[in-house]
């Protein structure tokens, strides 16, 4: 029997944020039941922020509304504070991605905090959510590398993994939001965390800026990690490097682990249909 | 310490060979002393086969004169038969290196030889090398998959490179001549070639026409394989898949490798100017 491997579809959400054409909630949920239809059971389906800093977010509630509610399928809003939450709470969401970054500077820069204030947020955001009966997954983002402050030690991961778990999350994902990971450093970082936490608690988000992302996911699977953030076409991208190549693909994740013999529940043809949906909506080509 | 690994450039042959626009022998000289400024140490210069059938080669005799001769640097020329053999020995050759594919249908269609006429070739090529004191590297092509035969399996592959290492060759090179395998493949038989042989006496040579070439690396890499054959700028590509993409690209693998704390002894952005003397020469964008 081949390994299963699930993939958490963040085109919705990561992928569509920076882009600057709005995609009405219809196209959105176009996008969502083609990759549905393609076999995609987990996503990442929108973030509940600042309407005036993410327009493209500001549909979050009635693309939550409006998604087709399945026992087998999974869907994340990502969220910074309580507002965040209780909108969430409100559309229906049954989990919640959570983030900090792994550096002060980062912090500061992304959600305008400290990292022991961003540490203390996400640890009320845990137990909100876990007292109202959802799922918590929590981000470190710049795992892999900082735009601001540079190398980040493993340490610094394991640490802030340990005390997010500690707070109550159920999964840590460890995401290299600027691609500056390579495989050595992936080795050295999610084998660390898989020994302390284990490999099934983790997840990995990997972004191909330096076309590594495909290598990275390959070292990930070999210690055992068994869930992936892809987005369509890889579409998406990292904010702090404009023109820099997105998040690593569905489809290129889907096809190197079918091709290795892994089960993703994942018809190819189907999610290059997806992306050809994202590419009429977002009039960029993938 | 770092461990060091063996990028062994094959633009100039397998890059340049498929190549319309034939590239003078200056040029190539050119491209070739801007590798060796970068750093590179060991080439696959150019191949001895007949003028006709691949006009690009037909200057091989010069360039092998042409080319600066260093006692760390190592050229070594591509041929089938004994009159390649005699050119490249007149030339000044010190290393051969001879291929054959793994499938009766390739070695018809490449050589218009059986499979077990291939394996006296090369026995006869190895031992006329030999004889005159040259390093001979055989080829195992289509390792990972025949374009004319499909999948080839594990033991097809360690069975000839055992009868040409019984032969006398040096190394054996694994060649995915047409990008089919996966990671999961390379596994199988780097990893069953590495038991069997020993790491050290093997070469990798990967294209990277769906794109996995880096992964097939790395994972050969893990199993401890220390050279590999890469082309300047993914230079190169299958003649049975037109349109496809080419060699495993030099500055790719290199800053890989230099990323994780290998040590290649090449200097990345002096390999990206040698990409800009073969896109002028070759009026190719790579």
């Amino acid at each position: 029997m081949s390994k299963s491997i699930l993939i958490n579809e963040v085109g919705l959400r990561d992928g569509l944020q920076i882009q600057p054409k709005f995609v009405p909630t219809s196209g959105k949920l176009e996008i969502a039941l083609q990759l549905i239809e393609a076999g995609i059971k987990s996503f990442e389906a929108a973030s509940f922020v600042s309407p005036k800093a993410v327009p493209q977010m500001s549909d979050a509630s009635d693309l939550f509304k409006s998604l087709p509610k399945k026992d087998n399928i999974y869907y994340s809003a990502l969220l910074f504070n309580q507002k965040g939450y209780e909108r969430a709470l409100e559309s229906g969401a049954k989990s919640i991605a959570i983030a900090l970054a792994s550096t002060e500077k980062m912090n500061m820069a992304n959600i305008r905090m400290s990292l022991p204030d961003a540490i203390n947020n996400l640890g009320t955001l845990i137990k909100m959510a876990k007292n109202d009966g959802l799922d918590a997954r929590a981000y470190i983002s710049t795992a892999l590398g900082c735009p601001y402050e540079g190398n980040v030690s493993s340490e610094t991961v394991i640490n802030l993994a340990d005390k997010m778990f500690e707070l109550g999350a159920d999964k840590i994902a460890i995401a290299d939001t600027i691609g500056s990971g390579g495989p050595a450093l992936v080795e050295e970082v999610v084998g660390k965390a898989a020994n302390k936490f284990g490999a099934e608690n983790l997840i990995v988000h990997f972004h191909d800026t330096r076309a590594l992302g495909l290598i990275n996911a390959w070292v990930a699977l070999k210690i055992g990690v068994t869930e992936f953030d892809t987005s369509l076409g890889g579409l998406g991208g990292c904010p702090f490097a404009p023109g820099a190549a997105g998040n690593l693909a569905t489809e290129d994740l889907a096809f190197m682990l079918e091709d290795s013999g892994y089960d993703t529940g994942i018809n190819i043809s189907k999610v290059r249909e997806a992306v050809l949906i994202a590419e009429r909506y977002t009039g960029q080509k993938l």
